[in-house]
């Protein structure tokens, strides 16, 4: 959190304005700057020239100078950096900052229409073609970031300005898409769980009802993007889109793996706040496929390139993988909400999973370059020499065009807190072991962790009336112990709490051999190592090169050195001849060293393994 | 052979003239017709209307009914369909199907233009095009294939028709290119294969001249495709022309697999008849550059679909390999012609290797259904729900609109005779333990062979005058005997023949467990069971679905049933969960049933791997 706030959120600052040398640039603050420019113009009575809104993304080769730059989900950079500073802003007051991110606000505000439009690709480029493109173009992707990020700067500065604007942009919204409006739905998901978060806020039951609009009418046949382009399908391009059919009726985790875990987090939103058993249900669906068949042993999700997307049951490829940050967070954001309508530790597991594997190694250690791509597997000459993995980036990349991942790590990292806990009627759940505080109606937890250092972790516990605090026992773990007694359920311990107490609680962090099922093909006759919810990862900076003749004997002796695991292992030496009869191999005796998967490529361009074959 | 001539070549016929219904039209036939109608109109004065010549594949959609239809190398379509032909008249003469080849070869000729111009397409389309693309289009390709095929039925027939047409459009290129004309090459390579043959039955001198100028020219800077497309590229897009480097220097396997064997097929065409020792060294170092580092165990070669290419050193993947029939029969033509160099048991056994297994796989068992693309493991949802896997088909399909394959494993197994020995001055090298008579200007030899079945041979040897007869000893022999003294060099065995004798060879052909080198990534841990030349395959239909939870110990008890080799193996229990502790997996014992690669998806769509996991 203090690399986000210290690194991360200024430096994207500088990026939202093309101000990083070398970097690509992003034209975010630029087109806010444009769009305002236009939006005067239009109330000034003035006419105001168009542009073509036909692109994917505009550079100076072909849009013009006056015209909108960037990719046509450009404006949601401000959004997410705006939510991330709110974020920080709460944990760690900052003046400074605070004015920055105003002076954003203002700049947007001032982009709006009249009637509440706010996306400056069509303010600058089209005023006339707003909502004619909603399954390539993202016009209620960006409205869902700016409905987060408004909630969320409200709730950190009580300032109402972005919401209101946010809300004037949801007005007109609920009033063009519905019943007798336009039956379509984003291309692109996230304004479900916007407008559940504006409601929230403000209480509109409008909100709702068109988050649940969007949910219902999506996947419905005849298809909407089917008619807003002049196709006829069978659905199945939709499933990139997740509309192939009704949200409700989905059970397999398909098609872009972000888009895809915005759709569930906003399924489960609506799930929560409509108390609806069949969305709920639907829900739990995709999250079974997406744990028991889909998921990296890193909590990455998306093992193809191919559309950034799903594959089939069980396709776990290591050096294919897409496994995104992005996708990564909204998975927790799928996880978080699932939570909320029903605790489970598996759920909260993989939470864990995610956020400290996939979602940290999307950032380097200086804050400033990133993954989006994690493979669990990396061979640098394979980067360079094979468009199988051309998508694979062996060293983490300074800021991109197509920045989604940078901010969206910097809004979660921030806002952590959200994430430990949920509370019931007479429970409260702590999911995360993160040192926090956290205010309940039942009352005051505050967590001290030394959890990711030695599995130590300290509660003071203050109850304003008797409840029941019910505490995630890891899966990874066998071994524990608790100060206080308390009942097992399910891998929740539950305490009654009347007074102030003090829990005390130890959890074995001793190093595993961890075996990936053998339905998937990829890891057949490997393992993979772990501490405590870090997976780690062999790096040819420690190991050598042809980190794939390294060999790990299944009774290995491991042991800590500093944040490194030492196993002793062995290395196959290299044959000569490609094919030869069968005997056994030569190996020599090695320690391997391994380190948090999340720490890999900070050290230059170099091989990287995750999955070791066993002796 | 048999097959070959009984189904595939009357198949082809029928195809070349679009008579197979269901089948991807061939337009080949059509196309040699509307060219003879235009050589005419040209000859008698007429107007003839032009058409586009930039399409790839010309269809009835995207081209007008009178002009060029199909694929721009679809001419040799006819040219390898004719070549198959002379080889089976050879083997087995047959008036009626010589009566039909007679037929085509009078529709050939009769749309070459006065100035021995002939190539369809431009014939047809455009005749002030021709020659303006030959990075792209497919002219001297097809040339070669004409050249190849006019050789062949001269030699089968004595008739001279074809070949006279074939040196006409020799002399056209000869004409054209050169150091004062047009200093181009082939983007696909075949012609200076055809060139050299043309030479050996014609002796005239321009057709090697105009051969080795398209070898010295490639590859030269400035980049002739550069200079054709008005473009400016360091080389690094013609590696898949394998036009980055002149190649006398080359010494990497790069590109396009198909046109790399066929240029260093051409290599050591020049370097055998201009005894040219800096062009065999080349061969020679692109030959083990495949045989040590790019060759798939069943003799495939092509390892990435992107550009049906070779990939980098000892990137072999099963399930994503292009591994083309094309590929591996050009990489039999390349061995051929580098054994007429200099005998070499490696290279004989590459032949051996990719003719029983990857060639072979391209055709069912019918003669009517083939494979293009030829990976070691096979999933069919996969290939139905992964892009990556999108080119590989699971099971064998019927002719294709682009045709390469089929007719090209025609003209080889028609030709095999060929390939089975080389000679020299004062030794015979029988290189293939094929059945056949060997008429050497040393003498005669009967090879009456049981090497398939039982591992057994008899040679009855009639010698002119005392010679040396060398014969190969296959490299996955280690037990042999021969019933004549012999002295052993480098996997040869020498015999000094003086007179009318008979020699008994005795191969031992008990199965073997073979382990691919572990530079390979993807088979660190398997193996795979050979018996003598044959790869051995699971499939689906043997051992039920999900092959890979098959496992092979070290020292399985193996046995023959019939066909098929039996495997005292395992079978892995599925897992439950995605992660879990490692523990020893329970496995029931299980005996695998592996029948011959080539014979393998002749029962339906259904699982197939070579490489087993080891226990």
């Amino acid at each position: 959190m203090e690399l986000v706030r210290r690194e991360v959120i200024p430096y994207q600052y500088l990026a939202l304005q093309d101000q990083i040398p070398g970097a690509e640039k992003s034209y975010c603050i630029e087109n806010f700057r444009k769009a305002g420019a236009v939006a005067k113009a239009i109330r000034d009575g003035e006419t105001v020239p168009t542009h073509p809104t036909d692109q994917w993304v505009y550079t100076e080769e072909n849009a013009p100078k006056d015209a909108f730059h960037g990719w046509v989900f450009q404006d949601s950079d401000a959004y997410k950096w705006l939510e991330a500073v709110a974020y920080s802003l709460i944990v760690r007051p900052d003046a400074a900052l605070e004015q920055e991110a105003d002076e954003v606000i203002d700049l947007i505000c001032r982009a709006q229409l009249e009637d509440g439009y706010l996306d400056t690709l069509y303010i600058i480029n089209d005023r006339e073609r707003v909502f004619t493109n909603l399954r390539d173009f993202h016009e209620l992707y960006c409205f869902g970031h700016l409905c987060e990020a408004a909630v969320a700067y409200y709730q950190a500065t009580g300032k109402d300005h972005l919401l209101k604007a946010a809300c004037r942009f949801a007005d007109l919204i609920c009033g063009t898409f519905g019943e007798d409006g336009i039956r379509g739905y984003p291309g692109h998901e996230i304004a479900e769980m916007g407008l559940a978060k504006l409601y929230d806020v403000t209480g509109c039951q409008a909100y709702l009802q068109t988050a649940r609009f969007f949910l219902e009418e999506r996947g419905k046949q005849p298809f909407y993007y089917d008619h807003e382009h002049g196709t006829k399908t069978d659905g199945t391009p939709y499933r990139y889109h997740q509309a192939h059919c009704p949200p409700r009726e989905q059970t397999q985790a398909v098609g872009h793996a972000v888009r895809a875990v915005y759709l569930y987090s906003g399924m489960a939103d609506i799930a929560n706040r409509c108390d609806d058993e069949g969305m709920y249900k639907a829900c739990s669906a995709l999250m079974d496929n997406i744990l028991d068949k889909k998921l990296y042993i890193t909590g990455g999700i998306g093992a193809t390139h191919h559309g950034e997307a799903f594959s089939y049951d069980y396709d776990l490829p290591n050096d294919l993988a897409y496994s995104e940050t992005c996708a990564s967070i909204g998975l927790i954001f799928f996880c978080r909400r699932t939570l909320q309508l029903r605790p489970d530790a598996r759920i909260a597991d993989c939470i864990e999973r995610a956020l400290y594997n996939c979602v940290l190694a999307g950032m380097a250690a200086d804050g400033r370059h990133f993954f989006y791509v994690n493979p669990l597997e990396v061979l640098p000459e394979a980067c360079h020499k094979d468009e199988r993995v051309r998508h694979v980036k062996p060293v983490r990349q300074k800021w991109f065009g197509c920045a989604c991942c940078p901010p969206n790590l910097a809004r979660l990292i921030s806002s952590l807190g959200e994430y430990c806990s949920t509370e019931s009627e007479d429970t409260l759940y702590l999911h995360q072991w993160i040192g926090s505080q956290i205010n309940s109606r039942h009352g005051q937890i505050r967590v001290m962790s030394n959890y990711l250092q030695d599995g130590s972790v300290t509660l003071k516990v203050d109850p304003k009336a008797p409840f029941t605090l019910a505490v995630r026992i890891p899966a990874w773990c066998e071994e524990y112990r608790f100060s206080l007694p308390c009942r097992i359920e399910d891998s929740y311990a539950y305490f009654h709490m009347e007074e102030a107490c003090t829990l005390q609680v130890q959890f074995n962090l001793e190093p595993k051999l961890i075996r990936c099922s053998n339905r998937v093909r990829a890891n057949i006759g490997q393992v993979a190592v772990t501490r405590g919810p870090f997976v780690y990862c062999a790096e040819e900076a420690d190991n050598g090169a042809n980190l794939h003749l390294l060999r790990i004997p299944g009774d290995a002796g491991i042991r800590m050195d500093g944040d490194s695991i030492l196993v002793s292992g062995s290395r196959e030496m290299p044959d000569r001849q490609l094919y030869a009869v069968w005997t056994q191999p030569t190996r020599i005796p090695t320690e391997i060293r391994l380190i948090p998967y999340y720490q890999w490529g900070n050290r230059g361009e170099n091989e990287m393994r995750v999955y070791i074959p066993m002796e």
